[in-house]
Formats: structure tokens, sequence, C-alpha cells
């Protein structure tokens, strides 16, 4: 080891055991000193959560009889947090966070824990990325792997700017039939949603989220179209909420306290 | 009750007992058709977090002898979208989150539960605010209430954009004290951040998260430091993470699939 390898923290939200992270790991290990800090059991669709409530706790995690990682109690970005602040003896170079079972394109970007590990690399100053693979059942990420590796090689040469991070979407295809890569801009779809109404056997009701994304803009501009026409989709988010083109008139609003 | 009152709902993130939230729907309550669905217990720092591998479960809850609301046992974006699918009769036409306890300016906007029930309304194109009040043991929330009330008056008549929502901080100061309102943008400082390392009885090692906020931009357009000067901040949120202004570089970087 020498002090120009890079250092690499790898984090997910499916947890540390997810094959997604396994095959990531398995790709960028050359790369530096990678370091896994994850959640110990799957974290979806957690959005920016952290945890301030509760003590965060660390396990160290075995795979195949070695060491793998720091398994951790918390969300996505608690993994990123505590790696940086407590358990990694110097900053990282890049944060990955993937490979996530399921698209992140579009309005799945906010509900994501796998954007916000990569969010919170961001707002720590080190370029991050969060890569998923649009499929919930394809297990072979080898692909997005191959491809999350030649990203990482660009974006430590690259670096980022201050506040941007990187989305990537990769289409659950084989290689063959990927057409190439777009840079995107986040897609504007909702969901139409529906909460399915049952009763348990206690004779108590409860409720079960279910949803479909409705009318995504067909222009390869946009992320979720995009991945669905065998492209992998890059697309720089920060996370500045600000609304500025609105700023002005707001301010013609008649609101004195 | 006509068909011309304004359809309201309430959410927050401190719970529904919280003390923010009964003093919003006392200010607010005559105003319209008011729906409290709000979080069983206290869900901050949730961030943008929905429930998706549990069950939702909805109970009627009563303050004085009353039925004040529905408690959810999930976050507040859940809130959000169960009372528009399935609790309430009509879509409304304003959501108010809050009143929290503790700000959200600056980057505590990402990770707040409040800022993410007004996101959620904003998706589902019902113009919506998050108003905190910027103390953690402030207990009242009087003058920010009236504020919402005036606020709301204002969203009803003006609208807002599509996809945009307001971000409401009031200062926790008497109400004379207050030097204005200012229309801002999202503070940049982050936090530095600690984890106090400690041992539990059972000689297990445990982590707390800790952190401060850090250099804060002197200027009335950032939100926290407006708040910091006596003024209430409205900052305009959206959710189109996109950072446009960084299309045009990627598109040089050499990333072929």
């Amino acid at each position: 080891m020498t002090n120009s390898k890079p250092k690499i923290l790898l984090s997910n939200d499916d947890g540390i055991s997810a094959a997604g992270l396994a095959a990531l790991h398995e790709q960028v290990r050359d790369l530096g000193d990678v370091t896994v800090v994850a959640p110990d059991s799957e974290r979806s669709a957690v959005g920016h959560a952290i945890t301030i409530a509760d003590p965060l706790r660390v396990w160290e995690f075995e795979k195949n009889n070695e060491f793998f990682g720091y398994a951790v109690n918390g969300t996505p970005a608690d993994c990123v947090k505590i790696a940086y602040w407590a358990l990694l003896k110097e900053k990282p170079d890049l944060v990955i966070s993937g490979i996530n079972q399921g698209s992140n394109a579009g309005i799945n970007a906010i509900y994501s824990g796998t954007v916000s590990a990569a969010t919170e690399g961001t707002i720590l100053h080190v370029p991050s990325f969060a890569i998923s693979l649009a499929s919930f059942t394809e297990q072979n990420f080898s692909y997005a792997a191959r491809f999350a590796r030649k990203l990482a090689l660009e974006v430590l040469q690259h670096g980022l700017p201050k506040g941007t991070l990187l989305n990537v979407n990769v289409p659950a295809i084989p290689e063959h039939e990927i057409e190439g890569v777009q840079v995107t801009r986040q897609g504007k779809a909702t969901f139409r949603e529906h909460f399915d109404k049952r009763v348990d056997p206690a004779n108590r009701v409860y409720y079960w989220l279910t949803g479909q994304k409705t009318e995504i803009e067909e222009s390869l501009e946009v992320d979720d179209f995009v991945v669905k026409n065998r492209r992998i989709s890059i697309t720089p988010l920060h996370y500045d909420l600000t609304n500025y083109d609105y700023l002005d008139e707001l301010k013609s609003w008649n609101i004195t306290p």
C-alpha cells in the first residue's frame, strides 16, 4: 500500500449482505484502499434519514471467512457519516453507493437511501456517485459493476464540482444490448399510488402502499426514459433544493410579519 | 360547510401530540375543512422516507375528548400519501407541515421530515409549505402559528408553481423583536460532526451523533443567516435535484459503456 492509492468508501441501502454491494466490491477492490460501511439490514426508501434519537452500533462483518466491512444499525447516510467521522483513518477520495436493486431514476431519487449515501459523501466534500440496476429481480450485477469501476476511474481523475453527485442507473439487460450512455436530467414523472386496505387476523385494518410511475417524459434527456431505452443514465444531482427561478415572484407577495 | 371552503391537510414530523401541531391547528382550523394526519410518534430527521416493507396502520386520535386527527405508524411522507390516496374524501387545496420544533434552514432541509411532508404534498400537485420554529426548547408556537395562518391565506390565493414548496423558518423570539420576512435561498453551511464513542453496561461500544453547523454564509439572502438575524425566512424549494449547470461538462467525459 502506498499513499497514492485512492481511498474508496462503499455503502448501499440494501444492506451489507446484498449481492449488488458484493459485485461492486469485487470490481473496485483493486483500485485502492476500499472500505465497506453499510447498513446491517435493508434500508430502502429511507430518504435522507439520519439517526439522532438512538445510538449507533458497528459490527465487523465477515464474508467467506474474511473481513468484508462494517455493518451499522443505521441508515445509508448514517453509514457514510460514521465512516467519515469515526471509522476511517483518512478521508476517502471517493464514495460509491450501490449497486442498488431497482432503479433510482426520476422521482425515486428523493426516496432513495442509495442516493442519500452519495449525497452524504458530497456534503462531506468527497466526490460521490450512486449506482442502481433497474430491476427488482435481476441478480446479475456484473455489467453494472464493471461500469461502476470505469466511472470510478473517471471520477477519481476529473473530480466533481462542490455539492454535485452522480446518480447512475443501468438497464437490466445483457451487455451487448446496451446502446450507450446518456447524461440526463432527473425525470419529473410521479406515481399513481394506491393503498391496499386489508384486515389482519386480529381484525384490525392495515394498508399496503403500491404505486406505478405514470407519464414518463419521452426524451433522451430524461433519466427514466433513457434507462427504459437501453442506455445507461448519468444524472448530476445537487442538494441545493432552492428553486431560484421563483425567488423574484415570491418576493412580490404581501407577507409582512 | 360549503364546497367553497378550502380543504387543508396538516402534518408534521414531531408526531400528532406535538405542541407545534396543536398551535398550528388552533390558528388555521377556521380557514376551511382541516384534517390532521400525522405520525403516531416523533419521526425527526427521517428525510424523505416512505414505508414500503411494512403495513401502515391508522388510528383516530383524540385531544380534550374530541377527535383531533389520524395518527399513522409511518413517516411524514407516508402520512401525506395515505391522507391523499386513502383517508381524505377530496383532494386537499393546501398542505401545511409543522410547526416543527427546531430550524429546518440550510442543510437541515434535506434531513427534515417536516419538509418531506410538504414535498410530498407538492409531488401530489397540492400547494404546500413547511414551517419550523428555530428552537429545540421554546414551547410558545403562537406567533409562528399566526404567521402560518397568514401565509396559508397567501398560498391559497396565489397558488404555487408546479413542483415548488415553501420552507418557512421563524426565529424563536418575541413577536415585537421580529424584524421582517425575507425570501431566501437554502444555505450551504454543513455540519462539523462528531460521534461520541461510549461503552454500554454490557460492555459494548455505541456511538452518538453530535454536530454543529459551521461557517454560515453571512447574507440576508440565506435562510439560516436570516433566522439568526431576527427575520422570518421563506425559501422556495423544489424536488428536481438536477444540477443543470453541470450537464454540459459531464457530457465531455469519456464514458462509453
